[in-house]
């Protein structure tokens, strides 16, 4: 299963949760994750779809579509940042903290409770433990999850230093349309989402989305994105509650109003 | 004006063409940009919301909202990479080519073309070409706008390397209540930007959306975003061509579904 990011990212242990007993493979960008799975490297793709808190990635969702993969299943990782340390020095003799500027700025309140701190900017914050270890970075510590201290052998000063503990990160599991029965087995699929594309005209999308509230359904998200050959006109993906019977019907209705594609049908217990 | 980056960010050269006579002023997260208008450090913020790429950018929509700004005006800038060096080197000389990740991903074709050349990651554009003249950053040339070029004298080697010419940023300048009336001077404000939240059920953004398709006005962007407090629920931000006159009859029918509130009425002129 490809990820985006090093060894110990939090994509890595959203594959391992998404599909316990596979083997992860890192790449260095969301494009390269699913290009792995055009060319057969890998037998599925792990995306970030989503943040509580910046919100949809976009980029998942169009490199989905661009690739016509299928999605087999969604789960949710709670982010829980630690401040991790090379050997077991303490919190005081910390100064520089390496990480992700994200990752940086989701703990801003660490670094304002404890003005000794220093915060270093690194590209990615897994790679920023691995980094401090091999003496490559010159960080006294990182901030970074405990998946990631553990792997590269690091220690954890302190836990959930992030500011907002409703952290939440969304992935999907997807694959070419033939791997996906395997993946999925019998897992209940109430869950679905579509891409579709309208003109840019008065009401286009009310009544496009009508075509859900006839039949009851509920969106529990809608992603709007610029269509690249096309300045300012958009592509729309819609994550619905359905099941895949359901979805048959209202995709037939959407088509009236334009270009509509299931991208997946999938369960979301996870 | 306070802008997200380096001097030399695209962000930058956007606040010259928002406000030809500004002074602009950088700051390193989008949240810090926004808490400088709050402090009165700066009378103004430029900040990114769109690009034609990578989508909407939902942190900018989700600050002004909290911080009480307005929208005085939108700019589009056209993403023009180019390949950058220290010197007056020609281009089989280059090896090695920093830039910000995005940036390296959007000019992959040069990459492959000029097998010769090597990317190494910086976090940031015009970052980087200030580093490399400094002599901080060991590379032989940057990806970067020419707007960065200009502004550390270093030498355009090669213009327009990015893959897709159809690279544009939206920017939106935007101020406290009482500034904007002098920012947007006699401008004719045809465009609007709302803001408003719904309960998660079936056909709740489908009624809300009848609001504007009633009154045939124009959607011409949707932001969907997590509200941080509550996990799974959303706020939306809408885009519409609207006058101010016909801007406040349809809030007042949104605000049957929900809170609904004015992030701006302004220009699309430039």
């Amino acid at each position: 299963v490809a990820f985006q990011g090093e060894p110990g990212a939090f994509s890595e242990e959203a594959a391992l949760l998404l599909l316990p007993k596979c083997a992860p493979m890192g790449f260095p960008t969301l494009d390269r994750v699913v290009a792995a799975v055009k060319n057969g490297d890998v037998e599925a793709a792990c995306l970030p779809i989503e943040n509580s808190i910046y919100g949809s990635i976009g980029r998942s969702f169009e490199l989905l579509y661009e690739a016509d993969l299928r999605i087999a299943a969604s789960c949710v990782l709670t982010v829980r940042q630690c401040l991790v340390a090379a050997n077991t020095s303490t919190l005081d003799e910390v100064r520089i903290v390496a990480s992700h500027p994200v990752a940086l700025e989701q703990c801003r309140g660490l670094f304002e409770r404890h003005p000794h701190l220093s915060p270093l900017i690194a590209h990615d914050t897994a790679g920023a433990v691995r980094a401090m270890k091999d003496g490559a970075l010159k960080a006294d510590a990182c901030i970074a999850s405990s998946f990631a201290a553990q792997r590269y052998e690091a220690h954890v000063i302190l836990e959930n230093v992030q500011d907002d503990l409703n952290n939440y990160t969304r992935f999907f599991l997807a694959a070419e349309p033939a791997v996906v029965p395997t993946l999925q087995g019998s897992a209940i699929r109430d869950r679905a989402t579509l891409a579709f594309e309208l003109q840019n005209a008065p009401g286009a999308l009310w009544e496009a989305l009508g075509a859900f509230a006839k039949m009851k359904l509920n969106l529990t998200n809608i992603v709007c994105r610029p269509i690249r050959s096309q300045p300012w006109a958009y592509r729309f993906f819609v994550e619905l509650k359905a099941r895949p019977e359901q979805l048959d019907a209202a995709v037939l209705d959407l088509k009236q109003y334009g270009y509509a594609k299931i991208l997946g049908a999938y369960s979301t217990s996870l």
